[in-house]
C-alpha cells in the first residue's frame, strides 16, 4: 500500500517517478489563463486567515458544501469564520474520490508544511497552525508565492474596457518575479442577448473615445483595444461560448441587429448568432494576424438557480455542464476562417467531455504551419479532476499529438492554487510512466523526460511567446 | 490468478476486503426503488421452478437469447421449461463481460447454495438442484428470501388510481420481515400523448369519486392520491421520461390542452410539453411539501420494434437509450421550482451515461438543507453492469459527494436480485480501496468504514425516512 | 517493465498470453470491409519505397504530421521522398499515446523485420532497410502479402456502377491466396444533396442501359446491380451516413423530389431524407432478401477545412467526428423495417463514442433469427486505437453477446494494415485476460479458446458467408 500523499503521490511505476522528479517538478509555470485580480498582485497582497483564503470566493468548495447539507450561513453568510472552517472540514471527509479532497492536502502540504489529513478531529490544530503561517511567514504574499512555486508567467482576465492600469503600475514596479500578462475577454461586447449590453456598449465608447453606431463601430473599437492589450504583452484572448457562433449575414444586416438592441428591442436567436458571429470572426482574423491564441470555452449553462441567483450573483457555484450539439457550428465557423487562411491558433475547452472527441478530431482539420497550433485545453472546471484529466490526456494522445499539448493553467481566483500544476504533471507522468512500463514506449527517457518538460513549460512558452 | 466469484469477488485489494467483509455485508437493504408486485408479497409467494423464476418475465435475458440466436419459441414461446433453461445456459457461456454472468452465478450461489460455473454441460444438474431447493427449502419464499438478504424496506412502484390494497393487507396481516412501500408513478397521468390517456383519466376519476373536467381537476385527484399514498408510508414517487417538460403555459391553456385531449384532437409537442409541465410542477411542489423524494428516469426510447411490440407488448426487451439533449429544459424546469424554493428531493437516472456530467453538474445548483439532497440516480437499467456502476460511482465521486449517495435499487421484478446490491457493495469497496492503496485516500477504516455503511444502507434511510 | 513491443505486447497476464500465442494469433484473416484498390491486387502490385507505401495515401499520418507543425510540402507536396520520410520520422516520437505508433511499429516488425525503435536518429538506416526490402523480398507484392498474413478474405468497396471486372480478372487468374469479394457502397446514388449527384446517375443509367427516370427507376437500377454484385460473391454493403433517414414519404413524391434535383434545382432537408429514406429501405428489404450484410458508418462530418479541400480533394485529412442526435431516426428507420420483419443483418459503426451505448441497446431491439445478426462494428477510423478498441469492446460486452462479435477490420487503403488484426487481437485477449485473473471469468480455456477464435474469424466467416 502506497502511503497517502507522499512525494510519490499518484506515480504507480519507477518511471513515473524519474518523469515527474527529475524533469517535471522544476519545470518553471507558465499559467497562461486565471482570474487573479491584478490589483491584488500591484499590491503583493497577504492574505489574513485561511477561511478567507479558502472560503473567501472559491464556488467549488461552497458547492461540495451545500451538497453536503451545510447551511448557506456557515458558506456565504456571515458566521464565524472558525465555523465555516469547521464546516469545511466536515464536508472534506466525505469528499472522497472528489477532486477539491487532492488540491486541499495539496495546498496544505505545499504552502503550509502542513501533512496532517485534513477533517472535523483536527480542525483546530490546522486553522491556528495555517493562521499562525499567515501571519508570521513573510512568503505567503503574492510575490513569495509566485517565487516559491516558479511561476514564469500568469495570464489574468481582462476586459476591453479595462484601462490595464494595474498591468502597467506592476510593469513599472518591476517587483513582481512573474511575468503578468493580460488576456482579452471581450464576451460583454459579444453577448448581445444580455440585459446589459447596451450600458457595456457605453463604457467600451467612453474608453475609446468615440460613439460606436453600428456593428462595424464595435469592431473597430475592439481591435483597437486588443492592440492596446497586445502593447503590453497579450497573447491570448477567451471566450465564454454556448455553442460556435456560425452565422454569416451582410454587415448592413449586422448593424440593423445591433440598432435593434440599442433601441430596447429584443432579437431573434438568429440575429444574436449573427452579430456573435460578425464580432467574433472579425477578432478571430486579428487574433491570428497579431499571433495572439484564442481561447473558446464551450458547453457551460449558467446560473441554474434563480433565487440563489438573485441573493449571491455569477460565478457562486450555480452552474452546469451543458450539452448541446457542438461540431457542426464550430465546423462552419472555422470553415469560414480556413477560406482565407485565418485561422488563428486555438484552443478549445469544453465543459463537457463528450465534445472531447469532436472537438479533438475537428482541431486536426485546422493544424498546421506551427506544432500544435490547435490544442484541446486542459480538463476545464468540472472536469479538472483525476479521471477528467485523463480522459483528456488520453483522448488527445489517441486523437492528436499529444507531445505538443501546452498543457495545465489553474483558471483560478485563488493564489493557492498553484499546485494543481503539480497534480496535473504527477497525472500525466504516471500516464506515460504507465505506458512504458506496460511495454507500450519504450523507455527512453532522453526523448520522455523532453516531452514532459515540453508539456509542463516549453510547449506553452513558444506557443504563446514564440 | 483469484479464484472465480469466491468470497473476495470483485474485492482486488486488502483494504476493499476490510471494507466489504467489515462494513457492507451485513448491512440491512433498503430497495427503494423495485416493480415486485405488492400480491405476491401479501401472499408470500413461492417460486416453482427456476425457468420460471429467471426466465418467465426478466427481458435483459431475453434480449441476450435473441442475440444469441435463441429461436424466440425458446425464449417467450411454448417450448418445454427444461429447452428453455438449457437455451439460457448456452447463452449463459457467451455473455462473457455481460451483467448477466455474474448476476446469474450470484443468484446461483446465494439463493441456491450452488457453487458451479453455469453452462450447458451441466445444466441438467443444475435444473434439478435449483428446482429441488424451490421444492424443499421452505425459505425459498417471499418473506424467507427478504430475511435471508436482510431487506429492511422495498419500494414498489405503484399507480395513483391503485387502491393499495395489498399494501394494506401486507401492513394489517404484520407478517412481511421488510417494510413495504409504495412509490407513487403517475406516468399515466402525465403522459397526454398516449392513445389510452383519456381511458386513465375516467379511472382515475371514479377512484377520486367526482369528474375530472380540466388539469386542474387531475392535479387535484392527483394530489389527493399522494396524501393517500404518503398515509401509507410513500416516501418516493417515480417519472419516466424522455427529457424533463418546461413548457410554462397559463393554466386556462393547459386546460384547453387537456380538453382538446378528451375530444380525441391530436397534441402539439409544445401542447404535449405544456399539460406535462403544469403537472409535474404541481406535483414537485407537493413532493417537496411532504417531503416525498421525486425519482425521475430520463432518455429511454421504447418499443423499438413494432411487430414484436404487437406479439408481447411492452417491456419486453425492445427499448433502448436515448440521445436527446437534456440539460436546457431540465434546468427551465428546476430554475422555475427554485424562484420560490421548492425544489423537492431528486434523484436523477439516465439510459445514457452521456448525461451523467451534465445532470450531476446541474444537479449540484439545487443543493442544499439536507445532506444529498439531489442525487444522481445509481447506474440504471443497460448500465446496471460493472463498467456502468464504476463510472456512476466515479462521476459522482469526482462532481459531487459520493459520501452521501443513497446507492443501490434493484429497480427489479424480481426476488431473486437482492444479490445485485452485493455485485454493487463489492464494486463501490473495491473502488474505494484501490483510492486507499494507491495512496490517494488515508487507510482511515473508521471513516471509510462509516462511508460505506452510509452509501449501503444509512443514507437512503435517512433520506426517505428521516 | 515489459519490454517494448515484444511478442507478449499488450498481454498482461499469462491468460491473455495464452489466449494470443494458442488461439488468435494463427486464426485466418476476414478483412470484410476495406479500401484496397482491386486493380492493385490484379496486377499483384508491388511497392518501390517505404515513403509511397507509408505516406503516399494515409491521410492519418497526414494530419499528425501537420499537427506537429511538419510544412505541407513534406507531407503532400513534392519534396524528396528521403525528407517525407524523416519529417514523418520526427513526427513519430512526438506520437506517445497515439495509435499511428504503435501502428507503426507493428509494420516495421511483421512486414520489415525490423525492430528498432524509429525515430530520427536511426530513420537513415530503416529507410534503407525497408527499402532494401521492397527491393528483394520475392514476397513484398500482394499475393505475397495476402500469404503471409494468412489472408482468407477482403471485402473492397465498390460503386453499384462498376463493372467489377477488375474482381473478374481476379476470379478468372486464380492466383490469389485470399478471395477478394466486391462490397456494395451505393453512396453516389443517395447522396442527392451532392452537386455530381445527376452526373452520377446518369453513369449507372448507361450501366444498366435503361433511362432512369424516376426514383423508383434508380431503385430498380440498383436491384440489378445488387444481383450483379451477389453474382461475385458480394456478401456485404456499406452507407455513409451524418444520421440515419427516416421520413418516409409517398413514392409520388419521391419521384418528384428525384425529379426536382434532376432538373438542377434545390432540394429540402426533408426532401433529401425522404429520398434517401426510400432508397435505402428498398436496398434494406433487398440486403435482408439476399442475406447480405448492411454496414452503416454515422456521425462523420468531411471537408471542414476550404481551402485544404479545394488544394487536395477528399479523404486527406480534413474530417472530423460528428455530434447528432442519431437513436430516434434510426429506431424509426429499423421500426419500420421491423413492420414487415425485413431487418437485414445490420453492422453499426459510428465516429463518436458517445452513440456506443445508444446504438448498441437499440440494435438489441432487432436480435434474432441468427447469432449476432445485429452488430456493433468495431472501433472505427478515429475511435481505431488502444482505447478506442477497448472502450467498443467492453461497451459490447456489457450491453451484448461480445461472443457474437464479427471483430476487427482494417477499413484501410493499404496493404501494410494487416498488422492491425495482430493489434486488434492482442487488447481482445488482454480484456478477457484480465477478466479472469481477476475472478470474473472462469479459467476455462476450452470455452475462452473458442470465443476468441469465433471473434477473431469464424464469427465473420459464418456472418458473411454462413
Amino acid at each position: 500500500m502506497k502511503k497517502f500523499m507522499d512525494e510519490n503521490f499518484l506515480l504507480q511505476t519507477k518511471t513515473a517517478e524519474v518523469l515527474f522528479h527529475e524533469h517535471a517538478k522544476n519545470m518553471p509555470l507558465f499559467d497562461y489563463h486565471c482570474h487573479l485580480i491584478p490589483s491584488q498582485i500591484a499590491e503583493n497582497k497577504r492574505f489574513t486567515t485561511i477561511t478567507d483564503a479558502w472560503l473567501g470566493g472559491d464556488h467549488y468548495k461552497w458547492r461540495q458544501m451545500r451538497s453536503n447539507g451545510v447551511p448557506e450561513e456557515l458558506i456565504t453568510g456571515n458566521a464565524d469564520p472558525y465555523d465555516k472552517f469547521v464546516a469545511w472540514a466536515g464536508t472534506m471527509e466525505n469528499l472522497i474520490g472528489n477532486p477539491l479532497y487532492h488540491w486541499t492536502h495539496l495546498e496544505l502540504q505545499r504552502y503550509f508544511g502542513i501533512n496532517d489529513v485534513f477533517n472535523v478531529k483536527n480542525a483546530k490544530k490546522i486553522y491556528d497552525e495555517a493562521n499562525e503561517k499567515f501571519a508570521t511567514d513573510p512568503d505567503l504574499n503574492v510575490y513569495g508565492i509566485f517565487k516559491k512555486f516558479n511561476v514564469y508567467a500568469v495570464g489574468t482576465t481582462d476586459d476591453p474596457a479595462d484601462p490595464l492600469d494595474q498591468h502597467i503600475l506592476i510593469r513599472e514596479a518591476g517587483k513582481c518575479p512573474a511575468k503578468v500578462i493580460p488576456s482579452y475577454r471581450p464576451d460583454k461586447a459579444l453577448h448581445i442577448e444580455k440585459p446589459d449590453f447596451a450600458e457595456y456598449i457605453a463604457k467600451l465608447s467612453k474608453v475609446v473615445g468615440y460613439p460606436l453606431n453600428t456593428a462595424e463601430d464595435v469592431a473597430k473599437a475592439l481591435l483597437e483595444r486588443l492592440d492596446f492589450f497586445k502593447s503590453l504583452g497579450c497573447c491570448a484572448s477567451d471566450h465564454a461560448l454556448v455553442t460556435c457562433p456560425h452565422t454569416f449575414l451582410p454587415i448592413n444586416e449586422v448593424n440593423a441587429i445591433f440598432q435593434k438592441k440599442m433601441n430596447g428591442d429584443a432579437l431573434t436567436e438568429t440575429e444574436i448568432d449573427g452579430y456573435m458571429t460578425y464580432i467574433l470572426t472579425v477578432l478571430a482574423k486579428a487574433y491570428n494576424k497579431l499571433g495572439i491564441a484564442m481561447q473558446l470555452h464551450f458547453a457551460s449553462i449558467r446560473d441554474n438557480n434563480h433565487v440563489m441567483f438573485r441573493k449571491l450573483g455569477p460565478d457562486t457555484g450555480y452552474d452546469a455542464s451543458h450539452d448541446k450539439e457542438l461540431v457542426e457550428g464550430t465546423s462552419i465557423f472555422f470553415g469560414a476562417l480556413s477560406e482565407t487562411d485565418e485561422v488563428p491558433k486555438t484552443i478549445f475547452y469544453s465543459l463537457n467531455p463528450k465534445d472531447y472527441y469532436p472537438l479533438t478530431t475537428l482541431m486536426g482539420c485546422y493544424q498546421g504551419g506551427i506544432p500544435g497550433k490547435m490544442q484541446l485545453g486542459s480538463a476545464w472546471w468540472f472536469c479538472d479532476h483525476y479521471d477528467g484529466m485523463t480522459e483528456q490526456i488520453r483522448v488527445l494522445a489517441s486523437l492528436g499529438v499529444l507531445s505538443r499539448f501546452v498543457g495545465m493553467l489553474t483558471d483560478s481566483r485563488s493564489f493557492l492554487s498553484y499546485s494543481r500544476h503539480e497534480y496535473f504533471r504527477r497525472i500525466l507522468c504516471n500516464i506515460i510512466g504507465n505506458w512504458v512500463e506496460d511495454g507500450q514506449l519504450p523507455a527512453d527517457m532522453e526523448v520522455l523526460g523532453r516531452i514532459v518538460e515540453d508539456i509542463c513549460f516549453n510547449n506553452a512558452q513558444k506557443y504563446f511567446e514564440g
